[in-house]
């Protein structure tokens, strides 16, 4: 039989047990399973960094991956558990906006909500679906039951407005995103809502950041510089060192990019 | 052949090499392995943490895990390390306290010291047990050694003070064991020691929490609240908040619990 | 078949998607491998510190293991990517240092300048070579791609400064290379360097650690020791303590080691 590997992204941090616990349930129930963290340190309840960080790993891997995400400030309220097919991989979320951009670069398809209680650990916790209902589900499906069996078909999951375009006249209106350990801010503008002949300036608030550039090494060492980067969004980056820092900007920041013909 | 599941848990951190060579070592002798890492980050020597994450974790995983745990200040001296059973689970740890949660969950059975020589890495080290011992006996075990022949068999672990109960009058004390990545204070009271019928208020230190409750959603937001928690203990927590930073608490922070009735 | 591991090293750090990239690249194009993470909180474009950890964990992995080390503020630059033989084992990284130590301990054989685009994904970026170039060689190497068919041969890689004696008279100098979670200073220093007849005397900046001892138990607690360590190099601690706490030390910062005899 071939493994099949189960991606796990959460905010639970990896000093306590919580994402051994989530690993040791879908072990016990589908032993042959292969494991792969993507992080664990998504800012605590920060759904868009979250989204993010599933978007930019999700095309990278194989056919048959399922990808058990968590960061999910609502549990306990009603708040739906999803299961969704993506190409061909399955994503088990909360409904909560964590798989807006994947659903943006291809939509989900087999959309259900995840409620047979069959699935679930016996006495399920109302704070830790994480172990008691997604995990399970997991193991569910990789010891091959049926996406169409966890529950009730769905249209649509709940989309973050940072996933549209914001347009101001002819200008685009976005905000940060997600800061990567290098001080890059990455922005929730995509590359798709530019034209390639079109003409821009980037703004940081009320710092001025320059014209789009192709790439960051156009500009000088220690110059900032707004490209369309590896996310396929706007970045903006300081050449050999820190945005973020130089910028004292943080997640949620505004940006502005001005039409200039 | 099935795939044995080696889990670690350690205060080594992540950032070195101990945690990679240990795996190396386990590798190298039972490459079928699937080692899972339940937490590095157990604070440095802290023996109750490290004893309480292990009994958090070893329900959830399967028949036939073993489990691999290092907090040992006392590496280098002749304080024993054990192999023990545990339902049908492996346990192999310094003896030291760390088992003594899970020992009062469920009694480890098949004691055994560690000692034979022949098990060990080549000139082992005085003060790396988990490399040059620990981890060779783990893949002893995974490729189908006997527990009864690494060493003498052994009849009762170490257990922690913070593992019996302690009253004073009708009051139950105790201490804070563990403060999880929510600021959640955990504590060495547990479940059984508190009669259902009975009522009961907490007070960590001098600052009074309140009658116990069912769940900390019985409060308003940022109310403290003391409840029976999913770790089969007293905890204490702030709705929404921090209890830690708000209490400003810490590990070993005493712990009162007054019977009203 | 065989499972063969694939270990990573890099200075990535653990909450972006990096890693997790690198892995759904090598999964994605050899499914039945098992990636085992040396550390990725090398500090960032530190490479003697990456060098050591890898020359630390090599020696306990199991013939056949392919290592992905990337340490690389060159990326981008004109530096090479080398594939080479270690023994039994498969190291590819950067020419940029990274293999120093490693190859100081056991020559590195089978010498390879990674050049064949075929092996590379599409339209590689000139930002993140471990993705685009080495995730998916290390992936052709577990299907059983040749070594020798990577790209042209080369003679020998770049070896660091560090990896080289220093004498002053009869003195040896040199610098730390590494400092561990404990508070340990790594030297550059290698055992080899010193004569076991000889008597030395240890210094590290302006501040003298005493003689030369046999391990850290020698001195009493809380007093500074230096002495020929695991590393295989000359290393100073505080017993029971930090010694980089304790002397404010850093990386880089300078030790001597005077002859007495």
């Amino acid at each position: 039989m071939e493994t099949t590997i189960v991606t796990l992204l959460t905010d639970f941090g990896t000093a306590d047990h919580y994402v051994a616990v989530v690993k040791g349930v879908i072990l016990q129930r589908a032993p042959q399973v292969q494991i792969v963290d993507i992080s664990h340190q998504v800012p605590r309840h920060d759904i868009p960094a979250g989204a993010y960080l599933l978007a930019q790993v999700m095309p990278y891997f194989p056919a048959g991956t399922i990808h058990l995400a968590v960061v999910d400030p609502g549990v306990g309220s009603d708040r739906r558990l999803l299961a969704g097919r993506w190409g061909e991989q399955i994503i088990l979320a909360p409904d909560n906006g964590l798989v807006s951009f994947v659903h943006e670069d291809y939509p989900l398809q087999e959309l259900y909500e995840i409620t047979d209680p069959e699935l679930f650990l016996p006495s399920p916790s109302s704070t830790f679906h994480g172990r008691d209902q997604l995990a399970p589900t997991a193991a569910y499906l990789v010891r091959g039951g049926a996406l169409s069996s966890v529950g009730p078909a769905r249209e649509q999951p709940l989309i973050l407005h940072q996933a549209r375009p914001q347009h101001e006249h002819r200008n685009l209106v976005g905000q940060i995103l997600y800061i990567d350990v290098f001080g890059d801010l990455v922005t929730n503008l995509r590359q798709e809502w530019f034209e390639p002949a079109a003409r821009y300036t980037v703004q940081v608030g009320d710092h001025p950041i320059g014209p789009l550039q192709r790439t960051f090494t156009d500009v000088s060492p220690q110059a900032l510089v707004a490209y369309l980067g590896s996310s396929r969004r706007l970045e903006v980056a300081r050449n050999q060192g820190s945005a973020a820092e130089y910028l004292g900007a943080e997640v949620g920041d505004a940006i502005q990019v001005l039409r200039q013909d």
